[in-house]
């Protein structure tokens, strides 16, 4: 691989995830401490408008905008359509980038840590992630959805990647964890920093991947009303392993309702915020590990 | 006082705060649980479309549309006004009620515990307090802005108060909230039963009062811009000391912001989601100590 000569960070794709909107307002605010000899970094605020009034988007999911077919479809006018056409034109696409890197910050009420999520299984982004999470435990990485024809804004380059920050309300800057997301992301830039000096740290552990297996939905009435909430016993235990019998959800008039499955799985993103209109109330993963060097 | 002849419980009257609108839905679908023999027990789902959209509010917050003077305004015709004055008819107004209590169901991302909000220091008030929070230590009490032309919704009725329950993020529902909240709910129908029967429970010790003082706002620019986080050593510590001199923000670059007043206060409501917008980052109150019974 080549040289790294730019790095995008942008924050705030989703209006009322705060931590990485706040990172970006602060580097903007003080670009010294993103800046590196060998690289330039440049700053995105996602969803400016979205941000201003403390939502998650105005009229649609701006991370759910960046589909080719719809970056070149002059007819999708809403604003967050218009805002990714923007921000793809500054960063590029898959085939044609502008940057060679891109970092795309977000929060959830999920307890995810600090969490790294993958929509391709690079073998460069891989050796990053076995360093980061070799460093630090709180750092676990996923695999989400095969990026081909991804929506999303990571996908607009090949090493484009989600961090993924919890647990922390929508609306709210909380400062343990934007200073935990910020010195992640001072590790990052290091590290490419001496990849571009030929100088990356070799990485003896095997890198535990949490591949994403499918979603599961809240228990529902026949009018689609939720019926159950997650279980105490997995609330905020996201990467813990989740065994056939073991308890999933609570129902209103208190019944636990089992896990019904026959392998264990690795549930991530419980209780999130913004799946509840999507009808998701955890992701399940298998966990695997890799050796991102062989 | 006369006998309690009626009981209202309010949920969803904010539509993304889960826990009494979901308790509201279960007292709905299973209504036994909230009956007793002495009076009866209505609920209300205070802003369904709200609660549809997962959204605070659709065009107004509904808990600032109480005051006397807007009910009787017919020019007032947002969605919250007018179902305001839906909830006034069915709830009666102070001096004229139709309901006897009324229980508004709030959650915040301040991690209020269980928390009481009265807006009158009515003694039938301050013994059913006194009596919660000595039998659960997770009870606290605040009483916050005086009655008096209040546009909340629990001024409807002299004895209304909030519950305000947290931390919990806006938009989830929390099994293990969900539940605490239930159970003082049904501890204050069975205190009202009591009542009822004239056997309300002798309470011995002080009730701890948090009284309203003002308010803080974040640290800001010249622009209005945020510039500051409330301080980790106080984030998720509502009701304990705040000392002269103390840590109370922490700018984005860093430094930490000190309290500055003169006296000790107990700050509440710090880091609720809702209150950015309202320039409010937590309430410091004054702790009193007072005797229920005297």
């Amino acid at each position: 691989m080549n040289k790294i000569n730019r790095v995008a960070i942008v924050g705030g794709t989703h209006g009322n995830e705060f931590t990485g909107a706040f990172l970006v307002k602060k580097f903007q605010q003080f670009p010294e401490v993103i800046q590196k000899p060998s690289f330039e970094t440049l700053t995105i605020l996602g969803n400016p408008k979205a941000f201003e009034a403390g939502k998650r988007y105005i009229e649609k999911d701006l991370n759910r905008c960046f589909l080719t077919e719809s970056l070149q479809n002059t007819n999708l006018s809403s604003y967050e359509d218009i805002r990714a056409k923007q921000i793809a034109g500054v960063l590029g696409a898959e085939n044609k980038p502008n940057v060679d890197v891109v970092i795309d910050l977000h929060s959830t009420t999920a307890n995810m840590g600090l969490s790294i999520i993958l929509g391709n299984q690079d073998p460069f982004l891989l050796k990053l992630c076995a360093y980061l999470s070799d460093i630090n435990p709180l750092v676990k990485v996923c695999y989400t959805i095969p990026e081909k024809g991804s929506n999303f804004l990571r996908s607009l380059n090949k090493l484009g990647f989600v961090i993924e920050v919890g647990a922390v309300a929508q609306g709210v800057l909380n400062a343990e964890l934007f200073q935990k997301t910020e010195q992640l992301i001072y590790t990052i830039l290091d590290y490419l920093e001496q990849y571009n000096r030929g100088n990356i740290p070799k990485i003896n552990n095997l890198l535990a991947l949490y591949k994403f297996t499918g979603t599961v939905d809240y228990p529902r009435n026949e009018n689609g009303d939720i019926q159950g909430m997650i279980h105490p016993d997995i609330q905020f235990r996201d990467y813990e392993p989740l065994n056939p019998g073991d308890p999933l959800f609570l129902t209103l008039d208190g019944k636990a309702i089992a896990y019904e499955g026959t392998s264990t799985v690795y549930p991530i993103f419980i209780n999130e915020a913004a799946y509840y209109e999507k009808g998701i109330a955890m992701l399940f993963t298998e966990k695997q590990l890799i050796n991102p060097s062989s």
